[in-house]
Formats: structure tokens, C-alpha cells, sequence
């Protein structure tokens, strides 16, 4: 069977994990990489072709690319590079700055739509699985609203959002963030309350501060407590620790994750769904439903349909190499 | 809007749990019931239209139902009366003889696409929704096993189609079979081992049992725990109580379930996901299920599609009444 043809567009910790993923997907291969700095990925990788991301008819000569997945920044990079490329090629990416979700899916959608080709949008565990089972959740059980946990295993989950913002602040040398979960507030939604949560009532979280030499303790603090949005509505912690035991005792990208729904069914029985994942490294994982999606892409372009789509205007079906005959047979 | 007309052929626990579901679903009306004991059923629901089943022409024009849920038995009743409906209108159903599904997809898929109908089988939770987790779980963490458990409660999950096997049992009055996890089987799995369970490794059966007068218990204990496929190959319990017990401490449909698949992504980091149900009644959580898939049947329908579906080939966004708009600003 003809490989579906992948390009990596943007390396960094997703794109890592795309090209270790592309290796247990017998069905795909990648083709190249183009990223902005192809030196530094070039040494990286000695063996993979790389390219300049500007080179477009030099990759698309060279690479043939059936999916671009895309693994650039959401911040600065999606937006940009998700409607460019969608020009060229079908695409997926893991665009998960949520509240821009539709302004996204438009621009990449009239892209997709104008040069035939399909993207695949926001996908990964949230926004992606997650979304699904929000979505599953709430139609199987009419009523029962859908929550999303993060960070309940004992150490948290790291939120690279949040360390990039602590990073930001004048004074911090190197920092990283752990979200824990609020069992408490589990609880309630486990026992079919159905509350209505502020943020700051479902995590905390807890900061790891590497401090240039000199700087203020205590502005710190200040700052890291009182930044809007990211830590002023959470019960925060910070910690100062040395750069040896950051790397050492906190590193890796571990993530963990709870989709939730309570509810009734028909006559006053309790119904409660559950969707649990725990992942050593949150970009692999992430990277692992991007490829599974690139698979789905190149069927949804084979079938010529074009324009944006998320995981949830996408049959299941699509994602596995399984045929019809053996999902019926072994899956069902 | 105008509402999607359901009917619903055949009523017992399920029929009974898509009558109670569709009144929680306001975009769908109950047009009416047909069934092969009218009366019995009239006598419940004084103010449902019943109709005999098969009284063809008379309830399609009294009726006029855009889906046919259908909630007959999966060993006798779907066989036939899937592929005969399939003809006449858009149907869903919860066809669960895993081991027939091939054969029962290929009936209704001739027929329906014969007739120009939309045929959804085999949803429900097991198969239904667990089948959608297991495909889900291997395709994001290649190489994973996907895994189910049952009856991970305290009291376990009823098990209706064990409870019939042992009411056929001479000298059994009446019956019902609780199914258990082994949880040291589960611990196997999360651990990440992948193993090749035999059926009995992964559940043991706890049967509550209510002789006839004068019945021989041992004759009885060593029928049931000899029986092949559904008590042989497990640890098998047998409890002799009386009618009255039976009925106040047995009662109910409780079910539970745990589609679990474990593995690594990318560099040897460990990848969990998994799915949790648990349901205060089995057949109602079913019922839901087919409520909401008879919402994506219609949509298919009026796509103009045919032909067999299962969960696995329907869009998510299909299950819910919410727009695309509502689904990007809220729920991805
Ligand atoms: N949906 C989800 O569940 C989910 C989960 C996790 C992450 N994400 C998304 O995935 C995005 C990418 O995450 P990431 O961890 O891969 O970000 P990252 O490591 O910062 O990489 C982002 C981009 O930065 C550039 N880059 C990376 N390392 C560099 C270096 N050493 N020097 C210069 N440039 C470098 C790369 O582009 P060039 O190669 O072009 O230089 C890369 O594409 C995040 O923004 C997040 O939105 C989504
Ligand atoms: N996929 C899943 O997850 C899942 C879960 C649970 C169940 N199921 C399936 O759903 C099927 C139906 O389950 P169920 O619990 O609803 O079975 P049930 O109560 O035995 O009903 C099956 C049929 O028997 C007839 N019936 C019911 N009560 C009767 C009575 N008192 N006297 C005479 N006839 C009666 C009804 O047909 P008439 O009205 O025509 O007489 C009804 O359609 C099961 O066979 C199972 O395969 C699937």
C-alpha cells in the first residue's frame, strides 16, 4: 500500500514527538521537515530533509507532502502558518488557544475551501479528545454538563502556558508549573452536582522558580501571584529552587487529565461517564492524536472533501488503519 | 424546529428507557409504539399510541416516524426485525451478539441500502460506546491492547443475558447474575504488560438464584457452574436466596463498565487512557445512547445516505443538537 506522505511543519517539542510517532504508524512515513531555523533542526537530525519553511516550491518539489501537520506555537505561529499552508497542502494542527477557536476554524476553513484542500483543526487531548468527550458526554446525558480536570496524579501536570508566562517575568532565570486538580471539586461533580466552578475552584497551582542572581524574593512572589488570568484567580504556591534540582526533580512534560459528565437517566437513575488519560509526555501525546488525524485527513481528501475540520465532524472510523471488516469483526 | 418523529418497536427495559430519554430530548417526539403484544403494552401507557407490530401500512400512515428505535431482543427479535424495518424506515439499534455483528451489519446494510435508509446498529454502550473508546485508545497509543471491564462496584454489574441463561435452568424459579472485575487484572493492564487474559482472568460471576420448591441445590450449583460460554471458563458463585431477597437486594439494572489501553508514546513514556461509566440502569443508559444516535440517523438521512452505520462511522457533532457554532465557541 502507497505511505501517506507527512511533513512536519515547525520543530519543537510537538514536532519531536510527530517524527517518533510517524515510526509506529507503518502506514505513514515522514517526508521532510521545514521549520524557520532548518540549521539548527538540520543538526538536530542529520538524516531527516529539512528545508527552509519560506522554500514552498522548493518542499513541495522536493517533499510531495499528502499532510502537513503543523506544530508551531498556537500564540504566534497558528495563525499565521495554519491559513498559509492550507493553501498548499491538507493540513492538521493543535491550535488550542480556546477562545480563538472560531476565528481560527473561519480563517482556515475559506483557505481550505479556496484551494481544495482539508485541515484538520485543534486537535490533541484538549482541545481534542477532551472536546469529544465533553461533546459525548452531554448528548448521551442530556442535562449533566461536562468538566475537565487537569493535573491529579500526585506531582500535577506541567502547563507549558503557564511556564512560559512565569518565564516572562523580570528576575526568573527558568520556572515551570504544575497544575494539580482539586479533589474536593471532583467530588461534587462525581456526586452529581452539577456546579457552577470560577476557575480558581477547580485548580491550584504550584510554581518552581529558578531566580537570577540578585533578584527580588518577594516582587517575584508579588508578580507571579497577582498576574491576571494565569495565577490572580488560583490558589497559587511558589517555589524558589536551584537550576540543578528544576532540571532534575522537575523535568519532562508530564500531563493528566479527567473529562466528566453526571447526570440522570430516564427514571432518576444515576449515569456518570469518565475519560481518563495519563501521559508521560503530554507533546508525544499530543503528537500521537495529530498523526492518527493525518490519517484521517488524507482519507477525508481522497473522499474530496475540503475546509476545516475538528475531531468531532470526523467518523472514528477514520483515525485507525483498521478495515471495515476487521473493526466489525474485533472492535465492536 | 420541526421535531424528529421516533417510534419505538418493541417495549421492554430499553423501549421503556427511550420512551423516559426522549422526553429529556426536545428536539424528538415519541409519534408512537409498535409492538407484538399491543395490548400489554396500551395497558402500560394509556395515553402512548400502540400499535401491532405488524400492522405495516397502519402505523406507518398513523405514525410517520423519521427513525425506528428498534428495542427488541439481540437473539431472537433484531435478526428479523432489523433487516424488515430497514425497509420501511430509518432505524437504530443495540444489536449486542458481538460474534453475529459481520453477518448483522451485511443484512441491514442490503436492505437498507436497497431501500434508501439509514440503518444505525449495534450502539448502546457495549457495543456502542466502549467499541468507540477501544478504536480510539489503538489508534492514538499504537500498539496498545484495548481492554474491557465490567462490574468495577462494589455490588458489580448485572448481567441480563447471564441472568436469562440461568432462569432456563430447571428448578430455577428466578435468577440474576452479577459480573465482577478482577481488579488485580486491571492493575495488570495500567501497569502497562498488555496481557492475553483468558475470559476468566478478567471477570468472576456471582450468581443470586431462587429455587422452585423442592428443587435439588447441588443438581442445580454444578448446572450452572458447568455450563459452557457463560459460567465454565469463569470463577463462578453460586448464592441460593429467596424470592423476597431477590427482589429487595438484587433488584435494578446497575451496570459499569472500563475500556482501558495502555502503552508508550514517542520515548518510552508510559500513555494511559481510560473510559468509565457507570450507570444506575443499564437499559436506560442504553436508551440514551439510541436516542442520540437516532438524532445522527436522521441527519445521515437527510444527507441523503444509506446503508448500515455503526458508531464508528458517524461524525460526533452528529450526536448533539448543538450548532457548529455552538460546538466551537463552547465545546472544543
Ligand atoms: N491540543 C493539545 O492538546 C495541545 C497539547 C500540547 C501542545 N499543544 C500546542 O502545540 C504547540 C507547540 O508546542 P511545543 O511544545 O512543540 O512548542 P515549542 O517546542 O515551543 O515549538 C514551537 C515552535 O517553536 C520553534 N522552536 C522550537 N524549539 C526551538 C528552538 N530551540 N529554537 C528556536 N525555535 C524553536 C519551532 O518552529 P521552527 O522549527 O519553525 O523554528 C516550533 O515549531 C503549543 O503552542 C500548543 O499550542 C496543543
Ligand atoms: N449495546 C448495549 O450496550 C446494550 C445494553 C443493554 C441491552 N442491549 C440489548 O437490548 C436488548 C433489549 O433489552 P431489554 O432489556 O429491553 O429486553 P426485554 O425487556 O426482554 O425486551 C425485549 C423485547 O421483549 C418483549 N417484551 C418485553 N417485556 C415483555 C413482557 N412482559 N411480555 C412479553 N414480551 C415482552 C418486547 O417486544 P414486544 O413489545 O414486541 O413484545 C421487547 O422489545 C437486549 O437483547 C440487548 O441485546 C444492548
Amino acid at each position: 500500500m502507497k505511505k501517506i506522505r507527512v511533513m512536519i511543519v515547525g520543530y519543537g517539542n510537538v514536532g519531536r514527538g510527530v517524527r517518533l510517532s510517524l515510526g509506529k504508524n507503518p502506514d505513514m512515513e515522514l517526508v521532510g521537515i521545514v521549520s524557520r531555523s532548518p540549521e539548527r533542526v538540520g543538526k538536530e537530525l542529520p538524516d531527516v530533509p529539512v528545508m527552509a519553511i519560506s522554500d514552498v516550491e522548493g518542499w513541495k518539489k522536493a517533499f510531495r507532502p499528502d499532510v502537513a501537520i503543523l506544530c508551531g506555537g498556537s500564540k504566534n505561529d497558528l495563525p499565521q502558518q495554519g491559513p498559509e499552508f492550507a493553501k498548499y497542502v491538507n493540513t492538521v494542527d493543535s491550535f488550542d488557544n480556546h477562545s480563538r477557536i472560531p476565528e481560527y476554524f473561519a480563517d482556515i476553513d475559506a483557505a481550505a475551501k479556496a484551494s481544495g484542500h482539508v485541515s484538520v483543526i485543534s486537535t490533541g487531548w484538549d482541545p481534542g479528545i477532551f472536546s469529544l468527550e465533553r461533546v459525548l458526554g452531554g448528548a448521551f446525558i442530556p442535562g449533566a454538563r461536562a468538566y475537565g480536570f487537569y493535573g491529579l496524579g500526585e506531582k500535577g501536570g506541567l502547563s507549558m502556558g503557564h511556564s512560559d508566562a512565569l518565564r516572562t517575568i523580570p528576575g526568573v532565570k527558568d520556572a515551570r508549573q504544575f497544575t494539580h486538580a482539586i479533589p474536593e471539586a471532583i467530588e461534587r461533580v462525581r456526586r452529581g452536582e452539577n456546579p457552577a466552578f470560577e476557575p480558581g475552584d477547580m485548580h491550584t497551582r504550584e510554581c518552581f522558580v529558578v531566580l537570577e542572581e540578585g533578584a527580588d524574593r518577594e516582587a517575584v512572589t508579588k508578580t507571579i501571584l497577582s498576574m491576571p488570568g494565569y495565577f490572580a484567580p488560583y490558589k497559587t504556591t511558589v517555589n524558589f529552587v536551584s537550576q540543578q534540582e528544576l532540571d532534575e526533580k522537575y523535568k519532562g512534560f508530564p500531563h493528566d487529565g479527567l473529562a466528566i459528565a453526571v447526570g440522570e437517566t430516564g427514571d432518576r437513575h444515576a449515569a456518570r461517564v469518565e475519560y481518563r488519560c495519563i501521559w508521560g509526555s503530554n507533546p508525544e501525546a499530543t503528537a500521537n492524536v495529530l498523526v492518527a488525524h493525518a490519517r484521517a485527513a488524507a482519507r477525508l481528501a481522497g473522499e474530496n472533501r475540503s475546509g476545516a475540520f475538528t475531531i468531532l465532524d470526523i467518523p472514528p472510523a477514520y483515525f485507525t488503519t483498521l478495515s471495515r471488516e476487521e473493526l466489525l469483526e474485533h472492535w465492536m
